[in-house]
């Protein structure tokens, strides 16, 4: 059996995300989807719309076959790190290929740059260093040492836009792959119609997922999205809503979030993944001064810091992420299954002793120091959730056993 | 003008103490009362049923003069630290007696104690470092002490029988005033009808503070305790109960604690000061196992720590007061003016230049990290209570100018 991977956030799941995974399925003729999907922290820095039981079976009852979870360490990292995270688990669970999303849908112009940059080496390096010295953000940093690399070589015009959210993650992916000297093969495939931060256009029926949130959070009802999902996303959003009566966001969570920055203060925030320069002190004080998470990021908001990597340092603060946790979490170490279809089953039965890292099916069976980040985040979501039935339920994930779709 | 130190909690404020203020000036003859009052958190490790600010102006507008706010890292100490704390305030503040309730009221066992414990001295401190390591709580082990070095004195009879809370306190106050060689005469006077932890009865006008709290949350109104509380305090209460409809109590709280304890996990919980011997783990682990106060207490109870010393680690926890934190605050360093009476007016203006610490009107004129930890403490209590609307009222105690009741 043959499979093709995908990394993905699903949130939530929705026609777009149907599209892609049945056409990279499609396009590379595989039997099997495997996706690798974030936990309940994204890597945007956010709280994800919904907890990934409830994720992952979206995805499993449309279209995917496997959903791997990919640790917190790598889920809520920054772009390379992300990307290393997510292709060493496609790779550990034998994808022949990985497919991602990008504005042309073109391969070659990314294998262009990924050689331009690597020629490049230590001078690409240099004018990154150089650019966030000067202030710049680092996405812009490494956009600039990209664009000017490319000039001296002479090559414009044929190699990728990486100014593009997605496009960078492609170009990532692709550079992980090569890195670890994995024999995974990338596919690319055109994103359709809405971008990232494109609203639901009614008419349409493909919408994004920010957009689809947008919606929810305003009409506080499932009619104006209910033509962008599947039935059974719409399913799961509104068992969801009826049991929690809230849904995974800053806002909800701005309460807990406040109070943990006041009571850590600027001397314990200083340990926590991320945090520098002197930032923890604009927290400490924008903490103290707002009791909205949106007058909060007013505050904090500079042109220094994109608002991701602002957002991003406030997860770990959430979460006691610090620099001495992350440190132990270089590499991902297992393949944490929170569900599969029967054909996922029968591939995951085939290629059970191919696997380069130990199949965790049931978290309680396995002891490792990133899946206790990934349970600890887990129990902290739910507890920040907080609707009160379900704030008592934590440590669930030691038992969760995964879904299964007959 | 003459004035009375009491060292108080007041919450709330009620008849047992109306009448003990009132005792206290008469037995004394003073001119005006002056009392130390704790803050958000208690000497029990409890946060306060309302705030200090609410406390206080029961206080004021029942009998009492001048209010000091004990510093936090006093009103949660143990019977020594507290002692100590409060002692030097009513020092610096001038007074010429301080009054304490005991349950005889009789001064001279008190003194013929302190003689004998000094007289052991060192004998004294090894027995109770002996019976600490036979595994009793610290209260246990200083009254086993205690009664031993009575023995051995063959003076059985006619000393403070250290076993009753409110004699404990007198004794160490006794104490403080003696260590640091204050001027400060002692009173004692009996405490009256209702013991600590006795209910409302019907027909009786005195209760418990205890027992008032408990009553009203059985029956979420003030009529059954109306009879024990003088009208000024009735109406306080009502006041915050309609702005915030919740008290402060563990239960309210515990969502809160329960977060911090999770995220910040045994290694970070174990800067935390009180925390010893492995005690985080268990704290850690009731945790992830109880959604209540009520069932995690019953988790982390032993014969080993006393319960007010467990709620005293917790109070810690839920407002980060780490060991290093501690460190810093040895001995009060200002006198935090909460509110006064015209009488308490005039006896501040006549005592202004006597005062032996800086008095603190207007917390924003003065910089001292006790000071910054008592108004932490303020901001970390307005959150744990959660109503909505209050919750982004933080950073107030920095501009309440103080209480003056005409």
């Amino acid at each position: 059996m043959k499979a093709v991977g995908i990394i993905v956030e699903y949130n939530p799941f929705h026609n777009g995300h149907l599209y892609h995974a049945l056409q990279a399925k499609h396009t590379t003729q595989a039997d099997v989807i495997i996706a690798v999907m974030s936990g309940n922290f994204l890597q945007r820095g956010e709280p994800a719309f919904v907890n990934k039981w409830s994720r992952a079976r979206m995805a499993l009852e449309s279209a995917v076959d496997i959903v791997f979870e990919l640790p917190y360490a790598f889920a809520t990292a920054n772009a390379p790190n992300f990307a290393q995270g997510a292709i060493r688990l496609l790779d550990a669970a034998h994808c022949s290929t990985f497919c991602f999303g990008s504005e042309d849908g073109n391969l070659e112009p990314f294998k262009r740059s990924l050689h331009l940059i690597q020629q490049a080496g230590d001078v690409y390096e240099e004018i990154v260093k150089e650019a966030v010295g000067r202030g710049l953000s680092y996405p812009k940093a490494l956009n600039e040492a990209y664009l000017s690399t490319v000039d001296s070589a002479n090559t414009k015009g044929s190699i990728a836009d990486l100014s593009m959210p997605n496009n960078i993650l492609g170009f990532h992916y692709m550079e992980a792959a090569q890195k670890i000297g994995s024999t995974i093969e990338p596919v690319t495939i055109p994103r359709i119609v809405a971008r990232y931060h494109d609203d639901v256009v009614e008419g349409n029926r493909i919408a994004s997922a920010t957009g689809i949130r947008k919606s929810f959070f305003e009409s506080d009802a499932l009619n104006t999205v209910a033509s962008f999902i599947p039935d059974s996303t719409r399913e799961i959003l509104l068992q969801w809503q009826s049991e929690r009566q809230s849904f995974g966001s800053w806002a909800t969570f701005y309460p807990q979030l406040r109070f943990i920055i006041l009571r850590d203060g600027p001397e314990r925030l200083r340990s926590i993944a991320d945090i520098t320069e002197g930032i923890e002190n604009l927290f400490y004080r924008a903490a103290a001064n707002n009791g909205t998470f949106e007058s909060f990021m007013r505050e904090v908001k500079s042109k220094r810091y994109t608002w991701t990597r602002i957002q991003r340092m406030l997860t770990h603060i959430f979460t006691g992420f610090t620099y001495d946790k992350r440190n132990c979490m270089t590499t991902p170490s297992y393949l944490r299954l929170l569900g599969m279809s029967q054909a996922g089953k029968n591939y995951l039965n085939e290629n059970k002793k191919r696997l380069k890292l130990p199949l965790v099916s049931k978290a309680a069976a396995f002891s490792d120091p990133s899946l206790e980040m990934d349970i600890l985040a887990s129990d902290l979501y739910a507890l920040g959730i907080g609707n009160e039935a379900f704030r008592s339920q934590i440590g669930t994930d030691y038992d969760t056993p995964p879904i299964i779709i007959k």
